[in-house]
Parts: C-alpha cells; sequence; structure tokens
C-alpha cells in the first residue's frame, strides 16, 4: 500500500506508521505539531519523554532499515494536503490529524471553536482533495464512540434499519454528542457521508472507544521511538490517567459516580483494527462504519482494576470520587455492537492485570516528569 | 418582546423586522451583507432594486413612526456580538444571519469551506454569546428541509420515536443532506441541541422549505421598503426564477425530471411562523423543531403552475428540461409531516394562480433589470 497517516506524530499515528512501514508498505506521516502545541499552551506535557518526529524518523530507519516519509504541514492549507495527495499518490490514507479532547473543546468559544474548526476544515480538505486528485484512495476516518453517546436503544454501527409507519430505509444512527469535539467529529460524519454518496469517495469511519496502553512492538524497540502518553486532564484518558495517579501516590479520581460505562481498547488493537480496514477497503461510494473497542467498562471497574495492579506491586492506591466537569448521565444504559472488526478478523487483546503493571512499570521509569498540577478536572461543562 | 433578527437586512430578515417592529415590539437588526457581497462576486443582484440597510430603516421610520435599530456587524466576531446582546438584551433571537445556497457551497472547496465556516461559526457565537450574557433567551433559529434529504420514510418534525430491539428513546431525526450548505445547517443543528441539553438554553429550529414570493404587507408601501428578489441560479429559488424565465421569455427550465418534491410556503407565511415561534418559546433546555411549509409540489408541478399563470398574462412561456446539475433522486418518497406550526396557530396562504400573477406583475415592472447570463445552471455537484 502506498498509505499517507495524516497526524502521524500522534500517540497513535507514530506508532501505527512503523507498524505499516515494518510490513513494507509506503509510509507517508504528516503532523503540524497540535497536540504537542496544545501542551505547550498548557504548561503539560507527555510522560514519555518523545522525540522530534524528525528524530523519531531517522531512529526509526536507523533501528528497522525501513523509511517513514514526513511532511510538516497543516491539513488545513488546502493546496498543500493536494499537492502532496497528487505527488505521492496514496492509495490509502489514515485521518488521526484532529484536536481530539473533550475537555479542550469545552474551555471556552474560542477552544470550541479552534477545535471544530481544525477538525472540520481539515476534514474537508481531505474529502476535497481526494476528490480532485486521488479519488480511488481509500479513506480511513477516525470518529469516536462519544458521537452517540448514551441513548436508551442498542447503539449499531453507523447506520440503523429504519422501520416507521410501515416503510423502511437504512439511515445514518441517531447521534447525542457530549462535547464540542464530539461535535466536530459527527460534523466530519456527515460530510465524509455526502463526499461518498455524491462523488463517489470511499470511507471507513471508525468509531473508536478510549484507547489505553503504552507500547506497540515498535514502540518498544528504543526509547527513540517511543510514542507519546498524556494524563493531564486535558489530553489525557482515564486507564493511562489512573496508573499516573496511582504511582505518584495521587487517589484515583472517578468522575461523578463512576457509573458511565464505555467502550475501551487496547493501542495495539487500535492499530490491528486500522490495518484490517485499510486491508479490505469500503467500496465505491460506501462510507462504512466500525465501532472499534474491545470491552465495555465502567470508569469504577477501571479505577479498580488499577488500584488492585497498583496495590499488588506495592503502591498503596485510594479510590476518591470527585464532583464530575462533565455533563453526562451517570446511569445510563449503554449497549454498542461492534461485531463488523471481528468479523474481519480482530483478534482483541483483552484488558488484564498484566496490561496495567506493564503501564504501570512504564510510569515508574518516568514518573519524576510527572506534573501533579495538570491531574485534577479544572475544565467544567457547565 | 426584544427582539434581535441576525441577516435582518435580508429576503426575509428584512419583512420580519419590519413586521415586528410595526407590532410595537423593539427590534434591531444586525447583518454584515453577505448576500450583497456574494452578488458583487458573482456579478449578479436583487430583481427589485433594494435600499441600502442604512435607508431602509430610515424609509422606515418615515412611514411608519416605527424604528428599527441596526448593526452592521459580522456575527463571526464573537466579542462583538456578545457586547450587543449585553447591551440589548434581547428576549427572543431570530437568527437568519447564513449563507443559504446550496449551489454556492459546491462551487469548489473555498466555496464549500466559507459555507461551513461562516455559518457553523456564527451559530456557534450565537450559542455562547447566549451562554454567557442572556441565556433565558429564546434562539430561533433558521435550518432547511433539505437537512433531511428524501429518506423512504416518513419525515418527523425533528426527532423521532425509536424503537429497537425492543427498547425505546426519543432521538434526532437522520439527515442525509444534499450540499455542504445543506450539512452546515445539519452542523448547527447538533451544535444547537447540545447547547440545549448541557447548557438549559432554549431554541427553536425551524426547518424551512422553499420561500416564494415578493411581497409581504410592509414591503408594498413604498418602494425604499422592498425586499430582495433573486433569480439567479446561484441564489435564486424555484418558482421566483420561473416567474422571471417567464417574463424574459426564458423557457421554464427545470431540473432533471422535475419529480423533486419539496416543501414550499409563501414569504408571508415565513413571518406567520416566525412570529408564532417567538410568541410561544422553547422550554427551558428544550430544541423544539419545526417543519415549516405549507405545501408540497414537484418542481415540474410548480413549472407548470408558472407556465398557466403566465400564459393567461399573454406570455408565451415553455417549459424546459435541463440537465440536473444537482446530485439528488428525481423519483422519490416523500411525506414530511408539519403539524406543529398549525397547531400553534399557522393560517396557510397556499400558491394560488393570482400570487403567480403578482409576483409576474412586479418582476414586470423590474424586468430591465434582468441579468439573462445569470440564470441556467452553471455550478454541477459532480
Amino acid at each position: 500500500m502506498r498509505i499517507i497517516i495524516l497526524g502521524g506524530d500522534g500517540y497513535l499515528g507514530w506508532p501505527t506508521a512503523m507498524h505499516f512501514s515494518r510490513l513494507d508498505d509506503d509510509v507517508a506521516i504528516v503532523d503540524n505539531f497540535t497536540r504537542r502545541a496544545g501542551h505547550l499552551e498548557r504548561g503539560t506535557g507527555s510522560l514519555t519523554p518523545i522525540a522530534p518526529m524528525q528524530d523519531r524518523v531517522a531512529a526509526w530507519e536507523q533501528v528497522s532499515g525501513h523509511r517513514i516519509e514526513s511532511h510538516v504541514l497543516d491539513i488545513c492549507d488546502f493546496t498543500a494536503l493536494r499537492d502532496l495527495f497528487e505527488k505521492f499518490a496514496p492509495d490509502t490514507i489514515v485521518h488521526y490529524g484532529e484536536i481530539a479532547s473533550a475537555p479542550y473543546s469545552m474551555i471556552d468559544r474560542d477552544h470550541a471553536w479552534e477545535t471544530q474548526r481544525n477538525n472540520v476544515e481539515g476534514c474537508m480538505n481531505v474529502i476535497w482533495a481526494m476528490r480532485e486528485v486521488c479519488p480511488d484512495a481509500h479513506l480511513v476516518k477516525l470518529g469516536t464512540m462519544g458521537e452517540y453517546g448514551t441513548p436508551n436503544i442498542d447503539i449499531e454501527e453507523g447506520y440503523l434499519d429504519y422501520e416507521h409507519n410501515g416503510r423502511t430505509d437504512r439511515l445514518p444512527f441517531p447521534k447525542l454528542p457530549g462535547s464540542f469535539y464530539h461535535l466536530s467529529k459527527v460534523h466530519d460524519s456527515h460530510n465524509i457521508h455526502f463526499a461518498c454518496r455524491v462523488w463517489g469517495l470511499r470511507a471507513t469511519d471508525l468509531n473508536q472507544g478510549v484507547v489505553y496502553g503504552i507500547h506497540s512492538d515498535d514502540t518498544e524497540l528504543d526509547d527513540r521511538l517511543l510514542t507519546r502518553f498524556d494524563y493531564d486532564e486535558i489530553f489525557g484518558t482515564a486507564l493511562n490517567r489512573f496508573c499516573v495517579q496511582a504511582v505518584i501516590g495521587h487517589s484515583i479520581s472517578v468522575y461523578g459516580k463512576g457509573h458511565q460505562t464505555r467502550g475501551f481498547l487496547n493501542i495495539r488493537d487500535t492499530i490491528q483494527c486500522i490495518e484490517l480496514a485499510t486491508r479490505t477497503p469500503a467500496a465505491v461510494g460506501e462510507m462504512r462504519v466500525f465501532n472499534q473497542f474491545t470491552e465495555l467498562f465502567t470508569v469504577m471497574q477501571l479505577a479498580e482494576e488499577v488500584v488492585t495492579a497498583a496495590r499488588h506491586l506495592g503502591y498503596n492506591a485510594e479510590l476518591e470520587h470527585v464532583d464530575n466537569p462533565r455533563f453526562e448521565l451517570e446511569e445510563h444504559y449503554y449497549n454498542p455492537t461492534h461485531t463488523k472488526l471481528l468479523e474481519l478478523g480482530l483478534k482483541p487483546r483483552l484488558l488484564s492485570d498484566e496490561l496495567i503493571e506493564t503501564v504501570l512499570h512504564t510510569v515508574e521509569r518516568f514518573k519524576d516528569r510527572v506534573n501533579p498540577r495538570a491531574i485534577d478536572p479544572a475544565t467544567r461543562w457547565r
């Protein structure tokens, strides 16, 4: 494959790039360091000391013998993006290149708009550039399970077979996104769906759950290949944040009752899912939607798993309920379907004490880098 | 009421402003002349010679004795918008202030993005400004029936009672918008719904059909009070365009087979609907959705009505089918519900030969202003 990875300097983008490169695919990564800049703004950073993109790529070539092409480019610059698509002639475009933080989007009007502008403009540029120079390429776009919210009915994969007043149609599943960030992904989904329907583009929209974990096969090879690991209130996700809290002796802070249920997956499974989606592309004119997660947990269950694993390693971890900064149901029905990736061959690595212990050990290595100021929630929905 | 009308210089905004002003409501209009600028760009213009906003307001005061406050302001300037809301303290905000043209949004990438940026950023500013300075005000937002597209099931008003695998919920109706413009309205709807759910704002989203007609009670009082009338391929709508074609001896051009069915309403009924929606506001935390049209027609039916009326006035009007520049189903099921405004008291003025003849007579008055170059479709979806 000739594969372009937008957001190829990120938590998931970088390990994904190495994975395809190792398999001998031609890989180009594109990034404008929006996440690194977001941390600069907040005075925070990755737990793991990550190398600059340029050094990562050089280290990868040294370690693996494979070359990843890299481009410092803002995908909101349409001309630059289209020129790159024209020159590289990708058959596959994996689009991770968005601002992915619900709290960031809720800070104030400017952050809300910056999130929607950056994400919707970038994604619109991708579909227009595809239309103009590579209409046969396959777009694999990262969405989020958060687009659906928590409706009182089973969540299907992107579409629902409607039956209403004796008539039927297959139409998009209704969305109840919970932040301006999640809304930006809903807007993207509608725009991409339109491009597939009207222009005949093909796309796979991956509604991903919450990703945890610190290593892929390739990040473990050399410290210069480490991927980022965010634990702060703005960019960190639940399990990763809990592990940092356990190691530095901070209480494991559960937002509200903690009965919020979400889909989760291991970072290694993200890479597996992306590979499955790219190897069997969507049909011409199709926007295929997969719900990309392997297990459901309540936030409480995750926190308890971390407490158990941390205590096993000798940490005196304690659970604490804090005021929920978000607006979300804390008691709700949640039953999302997630069979399509399994049908394509996904072999899930389920969460185990062992995985959590591995994360805890890596956190221990870098614990002097933790900024405790950044952990407690400061951004509120209301 | 203290009512702010965003887009108060437009086809619908200006007659709406005069209507409320005549009824002794305190009215402020806001515009940055996006439509006038769009015509400048295309080298086109309104059939009717419209006065500058500043002169309209002065003429209205002279004719009616009522004062309309006017502001030249881009609602994408958040600080300016919030300051205006703070100073004027509206209880009602009517939001017409968006780029409303499917063809304009399909010209190229730049027009697609400009439409979504302008509309989504402006609308986001409205909800953030409401949240910050007038959270109890009622937002009446103009959406479009085009958000729904043409699904094979009955279209409800904004929401559907879902029954799926034995469970139920009331959730947003699925959307199949047909252009980047229609998509921008879908994005707005999701953002406003979020603001109502999470911040407790109240809003009415009016999914309006295609508006026709040239006069309200107030525009007829004085030529300086005329509203705009667009007949070009970019900003014109079906019936208005057909009337201009009949008068200048152009064939009445039907896109494709003409079996596309849409909801239509008289401009006077738009004003009536806005009044009904504002006098009985949505509840706190509610985004109420009304489908705002009075009759369904196929494009062919409309064209035939114009042919009949034009011939009655002595014009030799002829129908012509032209290649459909749009991507849309030309044979489809269409049965949208539209009972909520009727329940609030809407008394529809149905389309009659008399109305069409009135439009034709007004077009005759201004026929020397018609630019024939601007009529035939030049903007194509594919």
